[in-house]
């Protein structure tokens, strides 16, 4: 799940998709999520978009990465190449960073999720370490730690993300509706349910206001402080 | 509330207390919370302290202010000549920034509560924003953020503080217990109920053990998110 907010400061707020997809029905499914400069991001989406188009000016494409591993060191290579051509009128590049989750699976390779980092390296999940966040990560944080479980279904996965992007989105002006939700079923090779949450989703909406009564009931629940 | 964890990187971790006390019985009671530099939030107590306690030195001192207004001038002034004198050495300022929440009464004069930010400025508290937090406010903010109320008790007030720390010190390492908790009835002019909480307080086990319960039920309760 991604929202959609991107801003350059608070007076300066746009909405752009941040969930990328490439898809070989039976082949592949690669999906990309991006945090932090818009303009890298989005130059590394189409630079991966164009080669992928064009594979005999680049390989390998992101359509012909032989693993997923691979192709996480495709991502990250190209975030290199993007911001150290940003960086080249003199600023510094950290001005220019961004972080990506990258999941997905290619046929003969299990179904991988990892996190790149704005230097281009990247670290993948395990059983310790099942999720990945990025961008404004800490007030989701907290639900997210206590509620997952690995045997969660997509219903109630997609409900502890938007319980977790509803907490962000209350405490901060820099992620915001829309969101973009994902679903991919192991070994299908295909997308699955794929959806625009927006502001009045009656989904989300029930979600959201049964999250805040159900935190005040589950805090009221609690035994009070003794001094 | 205060948590007492400081850190020079995650190798080097010590506990100090972050909330210094001013008292005159039956006429003022003044609390100072910090976040940041920990040198530079020592000097600034320090040089209070110091000079509250020969005040000819330099008027007004913290137990002479006529008012808390005047006394969050007094801190932030003070903040402002220790990181002044800090990066008089040729680093820049921000390497030695700290926070404030200064809160207290003074006779003649209602309870009021300031956040003062590392420029030495500062804002006051009001109805619409009824609490400060300075630090790692990331993690806790969305509890206060739907479960504060004007009418809370202390009781209540000071389980929903254990709540909010208890997220962040389960997800961030820069976080830690023992917690400092310190209340003051308006109006009373002398401190109320002061505990240090530890680890094994069992009024804390009780709330964080309650609260993950909580949570996940209270999660479990929300209608799943339809495709």
């Amino acid at each position: 799940m991604s929202d959609t907010r991107t801003n350059a400061g608070v007076d300066n707020i746009s909405t752009f998709r941040k969930m990328k997809v490439w898809e070989r029905p039976d082949e592949r499914v690669i999906v990309l999520l991006s945090a932090g400069n818009l303009a890298t991001t989005q130059a590394v989406a189409s630079l991966l978009d164009e080669r992928s188009k064009a594979p005999e000016d680049r390989t390998p494409s992101i359509l012909a990465t032989p693993s997923m591993f691979q192709t996480a060191r495709l991502v990250g290579d190209t975030l290199k190449e993007v911001i150290r051509q940003a960086a080249i009128g003199g600023q510094s590049a950290d001005a220019f960073g961004a972080s990506f989750i990258l999941g997905g699976q290619i046929r003969g390779g299990e179904p991988r999720l990892f996190l790149i980092y704005p230097e281009g390296n990247f670290i993948e999940s395990g059983p310790d370490t099942p999720f990945f966040q990025i961008g404004e990560t800490k007030y989701g944080k907290p639900i997210l730690i206590r509620a997952h479980e690995m045997d969660l279904s997509f219903e109630e996965t997609a409900k502890l993300l938007l319980v977790s992007f509803d907490s962000t989105v209350k405490s901060n002006l820099s992620v915001g509706l829309p969101l973009d939700l994902l679903c991919y079923p192991a070994d299908s090779f295909k997308v699955g349910h794929q959806k625009r949450i927006e502001q009045d989703d009656p989904c989300f909406r029930a979600i959201s206001d049964g999250w805040s009564q159900a935190l005040r009931s589950a805090f009221k629940s609690l035994p009070d402080f003794e001094f």
